[in-house]
């Protein structure tokens, strides 16, 4: 059978009884009319559509008495078997003139005659067709109630499993169709959807503005404002179904990397005594009586943890950052992916360990997620083109040789040579560019930051401390992680804090400091955003894509 | 050579040069005096002690000048190669007669004679005793400095590993000692700490309040609060070690569990726009211009992933609860084991999937931390003996079975019996013993609580509805899981809120109800409180031990 991809089903018809019972109850309130005439009248009318009504239900009852389906379709009785049922993925050849259950949403349902419907289901993404024609025991009544379902229903069908003549195309398993014996309804949908899945499957404008309601071919444009407005909708398209695997699979790479290194799984507070961090980019918490703070980060808690011996330590935590910043690529609430570890001699032991890590998890993406992969593509066509470095060796370079390849290039780093600034956005997506042309690699590491872009607890580097021990990584010229050496050494780290302007003595800093005092063993690591991740991997235009339900300055729903 | 355990070295005296100078200081601020004589005085003081200075500090350079270990001990250079060391844990015999170099803290230093000191060693809880003698090349200096060394100091250390005659009885690694051939400060702790690792690992008293002093053997007494107070010190011993990767342990058992089973992992905002999960519980956060609050628990949106299609769902994250409740098992911020699960035909499907899940966890814990729990089992006798299901079958019994056995044991259960109450802790206890005593086992399940006793999203009991699809999970007669099936039918969900006291149309509500509305499968789920889990399988007295810098009412640091 052909395409059955249709506009929206009109809406059924009210029955007749209802519209008499409506009728009805809006006679009823008047009732207390004194007019002797118009009750008698009235009287008369009620009695005329009572009737009436007897006589439609009689009818009714005539068509349901010969309702050869009526067990077969309508809502799931409750104490029913529930029949095992399949998931699109798991059809094999197999399956073809076998009978088989599956459940699924209606994506689009359609009347083609009194005698023939289509259902096209979906789940997780992926359609399949099933059809349905009135032929003993199927009635024309189940044919209606088939193919009048609500998009979005959820359904279970129980059908034949045929090969259609020719492939169905706009289902994704185009080499069958099921052919209905029974339909149940699980759970039905609003008649009335704020948006439809297949209007959110095209990719959105890239803004978070309100834009036009449709575009060039008359189908409705759905703004990224409307899709995350309605996230619940615009998670079951197959292209978010994808993303959400993909920022699952770094988390499970991730931890899958550090507990194979013997690291610990920690769990810092987020709710913090102090402001220690800066005080305009935290948020306020009431806590009983007092103020607390929502931890920007787990810098200072994971070093207390190396400080107790803990050696090699990992959180996955959301991380909360109180920025007014209404870009691409800023959230207020993020997942953060942490980790810091002891070195014996250099911190580059654990420079190459963050490396390692990174390709580990890029690496593993490209290996395990290639079908997600594959279906972003046909969203967002950068999804399936990160570079990764042939040899599996991270690429490693100084700042200052950023600097100087964006200088070969005639960008003007004279605040960068004079330690004053670091890159700004449009330079370090231009050394991205630059990289990937001299490299072929979208994932590079730059290290050795001057010490004055660095925060304070950051080591300066030994032999030259213009420079520090710290190093961040890009993927696509974008920042994806920052880390550093840090120090260790209690007279450095107050020394360190009142070069950068900070009090030792300030409230908050000491359980911080007096882990230092009581004596830390040398240490490094590193912070991630999986958000940033997913959306530079998959070179997504905004990180409210990576987000399940993503927070910033403007949105705090759903 | 025998145990080196001693009380606390004395400490050091001030050197003279440095009394003498502090004198100096002193003299000088007086300086503006007018009196003649008492200058002039001053002034011959002042050569006598300059002199005095001088020969001083020519017979220092004398002793240094023949102090044949001067490169051997003291702080460690800069730029020194810093030799790989060997970790406690991989001593073998084959070390015996060979040089290592091992990283460690000073548990305790000893001056046994001018010639002669001790140093005990601590890594992650482990000690290792080490010996300095003076002969060639090592010197009385190195000696003196090696046996003051500051407690709690992290030393580099090379020597050779011998057998001692008779084993070290207060080492971890009582069948080997090492014999100093250099030391080097790696990060020095202060001479003062506010308590002793030594005096940590003593099971504190079973109270956070302040208690006596010391213990009957006149041992310092550190009291739960002492210790959290100063965590950092308090987690390097050898039983908050162990703790931390039971704790660990427990996300990655749950992790892997959850990821073999196709969930996918999912972060849900903390950050929410409405305190829809009751007021008074919840933390209100200075969202920008307008208030937000913190998620009591990832229920609602777990169940919006659910509608999202995502079919099986799984986080691991902070939950937050602003209870004023200052017991032995509360904390305000706590690590949250969430799932959320669809199911073909009965939510039995979930249940035994949440059985397998915990029956997984515990084993786990036990094949994986054997170690961990010999130790913690020193201080906490309980930790060993929690009580498995022989046949790796969790016991499932109804909630009205745990009312019958109560009553058999005779306790008054005729608040249960008319569904008013759930049980208290008491009777929560009492039937962990029953249950342990009648099926030999410490965790168990029961299902179908009283409907009037859970949330309004549970799902009645169809055949029923007095009670409910829902169940908690025990484990030494604590609750440790509670979970439901949830209803997915928006029309009985409103009924359900409204028979709860609550308004579907309040603020907050909307976009959670229109999941529903929108068409939602059926399903269920659980959230589990893992320090709850670490806390009443060790059978330890306080759950802030499994919380690594843990929040209650009273404590928002360290």
């Amino acid at each position: 059978m052909a395409d059955s991809e249709l506009p929206t089903r009109p809406k059924p018809e009210e029955t007749p009884a209802a519209a008499a019972e409506g009728a009805e109850g809006a006679e009823t309130s008047k009732s207390a009319s004194k007019n002797a005439a118009k009750k008698a009248a009235k009287e008369k009318a009620k009695a005329e559509k009572a009737a009436q009504r007897a006589a439609q239900e009689k009818a009714q009852a005539a068509v349901a008495a010969v309702d050869t389906a009526k067990d077969l379709y309508g809502p799931i009785p409750e104490f029913a078997d529930v029949l095992p049922s399949l998931k699109f993925s798991e059809f094999t050849d197999a399956h073809y003139e076998q009978e088989v259950t599956v459940v699924a949403r209606v994506d689009n349902a359609r009347v083609q005659s009194a005698k023939l419907a289509f259902l096209m289901l979906r789940q997780q993404g992926q359609k399949v067709q099933a059809v349905i024609a009135a032929a003993e025991p199927i009635s024309r009544q189940m044919v209606k109630y088939t193919g009048g379902l609500n998009v979005n229903s959820i359904v279970q069908v129980t059908g034949i499993v045929k090969k259609p003549e020719i492939p169905i195309s706009s289902a994704t398993l185009s080499h069958l169709e099921i052919h209905i014996r029974k339909v149940y309804m699980i759970s039905e949908a609003a008649q009335m959807l704020p948006m439809q899945v297949k209007d959110a499957e095209r990719p959105p404008p890239e803004t978070t503005e309100e834009g036009p309601q449709v575009d060039a071919d008359g189908a409705p444009i759905v703004t990224l404002k409307t899709r995350l407005d309605n996230r619940v909708i615009d998670l079951q398209t197959e292209t978010s179904q994808a993303i959400t695997w993909i920022s699952s699979g770094v988390a499970e790479l991730f931890s899958e990397y550090m507990i194979k290194s013997g690291s610990r799984w920690i769990f810092t507070p987020k709710l913090v005594g102090a402001a220690t961090e800066g005080g305009s980019g935290v948020f306020e918490v009431k806590y009983f009586k007092r103020n607390a703070y929502l931890a920007q980060s787990p810098q200072l808690y994971k070093q207390m943890c190396i400080a107790g011996d803990m050696e090699n330590v990992f959180e996955i935590a959301p991380v909360f950052r109180a920025e007014d910043s209404n870009t691409h690529r800023h959230l207020t609430e993020f997942a953060g992916l942490d980790f810091e570890k002891t070195f014996q001699s250099h911190y580059h032991e654990v420079l190459e360990f963050a490396e390692n890590l990174l390709v580990f998890i890029l690496t593993g993406l490209k290996e395990r997620y290639k079908d997600q992969i594959a279906t972003i593509q046909k969203s967002y066509p950068k999804a399936g083109d990160f570079k990764l470095p042939k040899d599996g060796k991270a690429l490693r370079l100084n700042y200052m040789d950023g600097v100087a390849l964006l200088k070969e290039a005639g960008v003007d780093v004279s605040e960068q040579e004079r330690f004053e600034n670091d890159f700004n956005t449009a330079m370090e997506k231009q050394l991205g560019q630059i990289i990937r042309d001299k490299y072929d690699t979208d994932f590079y590491v730059l290290d050795k930051f001057p010490m004055a872009v660095r925060p304070f607890y950051t080591k300066a580097c030994p032999q030259d401390p213009t420079f520090s021990n710290s190093y961040d990584f890009f993927m696509r010229g974008e920042e994806i992680m920052s880390g550093a050496q840090r120090i260790h050494d209690i007279k450095e780290l107050e020394e360190s804090m009142r070069a950068k302007g900070l009090n030792p003595d300030q409230e908050g800093f000491e359980d911080y400091l007096n882990a230092f005092r009581q004596g830390c063993p040398p240490h490094a690591g590193g912070g991630l955003g999986l958000n940033r991740i997913v959306m530079f991997f998959l070179g997504l235009p905004n990180v409210r894509l990576t987000s399940l339900f993503p927070r910033d300055p403007q949105r705090l729903r759903p």
